[in-house]
């Protein structure tokens, strides 16, 4: 998760108590009864210096005991789940049942795991992500990126609940009291989309859009990781940093791409936007720290 | 648990296809979100050759993770849920969700973990054990037996639910249809006595008393294990084989107490029971299955 990398290397720089990170929840997931926010709960733990460095999921130094004896119940599975993992999905799913809001939960969860940062879901509402395959019914993101391995030719990106989903209050609080926002090099569909497909949030970057910076998820036209550029072909958009940049023209100002990408800020430059070109490869948190003085240096923050 | 020993032995001399075992659920309890039934896991786990023998409870070889994380989010727990486990509960949980009855839950995970006898909670409905102790407000019986080791002097039991609950059918057919009923070495008010709070249980039991024997948890005056002592003095009881044995003087034909309160032979039978004496104590599988020639000998089966 580029997004994850990214922040590891932002928190060097920001006074994470400054730090407001609007999450996607459209991936979330119901398995074996518990509720599970995949994008939360990475940004969470790689904030809490708890994540596993090597999957990009998940917690360092897990083991799998409860999901192994569920296969007795359920067949093997397909998502794998850590038992420390398994307690926040336990918990979450407590509280959930008890009423508690998404983000009042994830607030409480990040306190506990002593993450000073504020995380903020997309909303409070159940927004969910379906991915449609040629020749397949629409499935849920998980399915489609854990099950499938996302393959398959993609024809449309549905964002169930999207249109009556109630965004964060707080999260347009935020985006609209910011000096800087940044859009992580993240899927803008499946990531950042459903972020974006929340009422109101376009507007809210649209009118500070000066102080809102873009990362490319494309080095020389493929992803780090994942299916952006098979999702950009397969709906049709050029599969490029300026096909890319195109998709954000109402929302963001300045535009950060990878160096070996300099030809298109050109390009870029011409549809309306600021754009610096720069190492996008985050191989350590350091790397990731440099990146983000570039994008903040490009916002003038 | 003196019940899970002795079927263990039990199900060395009968058939386990032709077993069926009626379960206390009056000690189910809610943890981290999750129904767990205590009574229910143990037989099933026993009868599996999963359980922890050192223990009493849970499986052998178990791992904590999940529960040791759990911490963080609930502060330290007072009962102790093994990552396998967990397993189970998370199944159980998931389908009472979906509506399955517990008795259904309950036959699958037996199936699943490939128990041949058949278990049967006394009731698909929610009957709650509570423990009222001197100078305390009533509390459930988890957090009495194991959050308070099961401190305090016993002044009454109450057993919510049991009234309006329905006994599980099967349970009820079960006993009708039997060669021979066992009572298990058990706590008679918080193990034996729900069961037999459940209607018509009592009465089915009496209409074929002849075939039923219950064998005393007492020797020499106290349990092996548990407060079954306490809780007869508590409640008004004589503690002795026969103070034991007028609980059941409506419903059960024939005692069998442990060889060193043989002295109790002739006051029992003077109550009009049937009664032999042996050794009762289980160190082994082996022994359990003595202890059950001696119970089936005594019935005549």
């Amino acid at each position: 998760m580029g997004a994850a990398r990214f922040l590891r290397g932002l928190a060097l720089r920001v006074d994470p108590r400054r730090l407001k990170v609007i999450v996607n929840t459209g991936d979330d997931e119901e398995f074996y009864g518990l509720h599970v926010s995949p994008d939360i709960d990475t940004v969470t733990y790689t904030l809490a210096g708890l994540a596993n460095p090597d999957t990009g999921w998940g917690l360092s130094g897990e083991s799998f005991n409860t999901l192994h004896a569920l296969e007795r119940f359920y067949g093997k599975g397909w998502f794998a789940l850590g038992d420390r993992d398994l307690a926040t999905h336990l918990y979450r799913t407590d509280r959930l049942r008890q009423g508690w809001p998404l983000s009042r939960i994830t607030a409480d969860i990040a306190l506990r795991l002593k993450v000073r940062a504020q995380i903020l879901p997309m909303s409070d509402d159940r927004v969910r992500t379906f991915v449609k395959i040629r020749g397949r019914e629409p499935m849920p993101f998980q399915e489609y990126f854990v099950r499938n391995r996302a393959r398959g030719q993609v024809e449309k990106i549905e964002l169930r609940g999207a249109g009556r989903a109630r965004p964060l209050p707080q999260a347009l609080q935020a985006i609209r009291s910011s000096r800087a926002v940044i859009l992580a090099p993240s899927n803008p569909f499946v990531s950042i989309g459903p972020i974006l497909a929340m009422k109101g949030m376009r507007s809210a970057l649209a009118s500070i859009k000066d102080r809102v910076a873009a990362i490319s998820p494309l080095v020389g036209g493929k992803p780090i990781k994942g299916p952006a550029d098979k999702m950009m072909r397969g709906l049709g958009h050029e599969v490029s940093p300026a096909g890319w940049a195109k998709l954000y023209r109402d929302c963001v100002g300045t535009m950060v791409i990878d160096q070996v990408d300099r030809s298109y800020l050109e390009p870029i430059r011409t549809l309306g936007f600021k754009a610096v070109a720069t190492d996008t490869i985050m191989t350590s948190p350091a790397r990731a720290a440099e990146l983000a003085d570039v994008v903040l240096g490009a916002l003038e923050v």
